[in-house]
């Protein structure tokens, strides 16, 4: 199968790549490596296996372009600081909803049937049921980000309904793991990285969230896929349980070393406006399609912890 | 109050603002009058109490001037042509997504806090239950438009979670009543001007969705507006019953005079690609906050088809 992996460079779209290389499949790779890196994928572009385009998907013949001839989209790409949709307020706008009009009306245009979306658990908005089932609603999300999510769920849920693609929806969880560009325990490392004698964790450290390690939540896409079949398949994918920032920030003081440090809450129960406090997901539907996690949420905390240190590096290593 | 009502020219927004003027509000009227007619509004116009703005929300600039010193924004504009959606596929990205990022984004800027949005049944896509409550989910709208529709309401809520602006999103039934300028009664009476002797009916006529007498949906948003005070408030507005394609072909036929006409349908199940053969919303939130619709959808219809019949004008009237 010729595969098109937007994002393809960055932290889930490279894991994803690996597997799809590994079943045989080619790879076009479309990303502006705004926070991806080629070197995530350089075996496989050595290996022939994947090829990359370079170009943004807010340019829809790079996009049109891209699309000839592929089999199936696996569109990953969005603007990975949630936090600057607050400041620029159409990053989102454009890196998220535009983006995935260019994509699917790429598609119309070239025949392609098969879409798989990386939705969030951002689309349930505040207030939702723990854990929430994809049948939530309504589902009113309170980042722009998640505005983006949803925007782009109902482009693909559109293309679907009128010009008849077949799509598979994923609502993540918090994914997490090696190639980590962001995120809560990328930053904690930095932090300490930067100043080992202290870590300041934005909010009180009482926000609770559901981790899905990397590998997991890239099997679970391909497993999902294999596994169901309507015109349109909407799933949560995420882990059995959830972990606090507190214990994240616990752990990744512990795991770096820094057993001195104090850890230091700004106050407030989010991290910043548009953050959602308690989070969840349902992962009934997963399960039925008879995947399951390897990881709970605090050992893929754990073990991303241990990778990212590897990668990022701490003072006094090597 | 100072309100700003975009589409204000047009079908519903010229109904909503005979009654904002009617309890003494000042209206700005943002319209590009690309369906809307100034003759709708012109006594308000004319009287002073509305001021018309010829532009459009596509442009920022535009959106961002009519917002200054407004204390409540009501928008209504959207493309009114959901099949156009099929064709032109960027049409409701950019009347109705884009449109609506701008709207918040020049509320942002200028400190306005409040704003009712006309949503959409067509967000909850095909399958849902009938009649269909506010926290049906998933939605997955099989139209451009309802993709559109549930994007303004993503975005809308974000600046609620985000910024801090207040929101009533109202999900409406199909809306009827006089200076109607689409839509099936509207299209039924101008082929039977123009042919009295047939009348071609997209679909198998088994349609079956709520009509809303125009009337009652200005009073209803405006009567929710008073009765509700949350962040967000999410509303179906809709009647309490449904009526098929087919009687309101035979109604037109009747009040048209057009006894002799011969109903032909197209066959399938559907009038068009996007189409949702079948509608009802569920409106217990609606009559828990005190208001009632005065039609049915039959009745709605009749009254409807009378009054456009009047402002269309049938072959050997006058």
């Amino acid at each position: 199968m010729r595969a098109l992996v937007t994002g393809g460079a960055g932290f889930i779209g490279s894991h994803l790549i690996d597997r799809l290389v590994a079943r045989g499949d080619t790879v076009v790779v479309l990303d502006n490596l705004s926070s991806g890196k080629l070197e995530f994928i350089q075996t496989h572009l050595d290996s022939g296996s994947a090829h990359h385009v370079l170009g943004d998907l807010t340019d829809f013949e790079t996009v049109l372009s891209a699309m000839k001839g592929i089999d199936c989209v696996f569109h990953l790409a969005a603007n990975p600081d949630i936090r600057l949709g607050t400041r620029v307020t159409d990053t989102d706008l454009k890196q998220g909803t535009l983006a995935t009009y260019n994509i699917v009306e790429a598609m119309r245009r070239c025949e392609v049937q098969k879409i798989a979306f990386a939705s969030s658990s951002v689309v349930y908005g505040e207030n939702a049921p723990l854990p929430t089932p994809e049948n939530h609603g309504p589902c009113m999300p309170i980042s722009l980000y998640g505005a983006s999510k949803q925007a782009g769920e109902g482009l693909i849920s559109s293309w679907v309904g009128t010009f008849g693609i077949q799509a598979w929806i994923f609502r993540f969880a918090n994914i997490i793991g090696t190639r980590g560009t962001h995120g809560v325990i990328f930053d904690f490392i930095h932090k300490l990285k930067a100043d080992p004698s202290r870590l300041e964790v934005l909010g009180n450290g009482l926000q609770e969230k559901s981790y899905m390690e990397v590998e997991d939540c890239v099997d679970g896409i391909l497993h999902v896929m294999e596994h169901s079949n309507n015109a349109l398949n909407l799933f949560n994918l995420g882990s059995h349980d959830t972990a606090s920032v507190r214990r994240i920030a616990e752990i990744v003081v512990e795991e770096t070393g820094c057993s001195g440090a104090s850890i230091e809450y700004t106050g407030g129960d989010r991290g910043w406006a548009g953050d959602i406090p308690r989070a969840m997901l349902g992962i009934e539907k997963m399960l039925s399609s008879g995947y399951n996690v390897r990881f709970n949420s605090e050992e893929a905390i754990r073990h991303t912890a241990r990778a990212l240190i590897q990668e990022i590096g701490m003072p006094g290593d090597d």
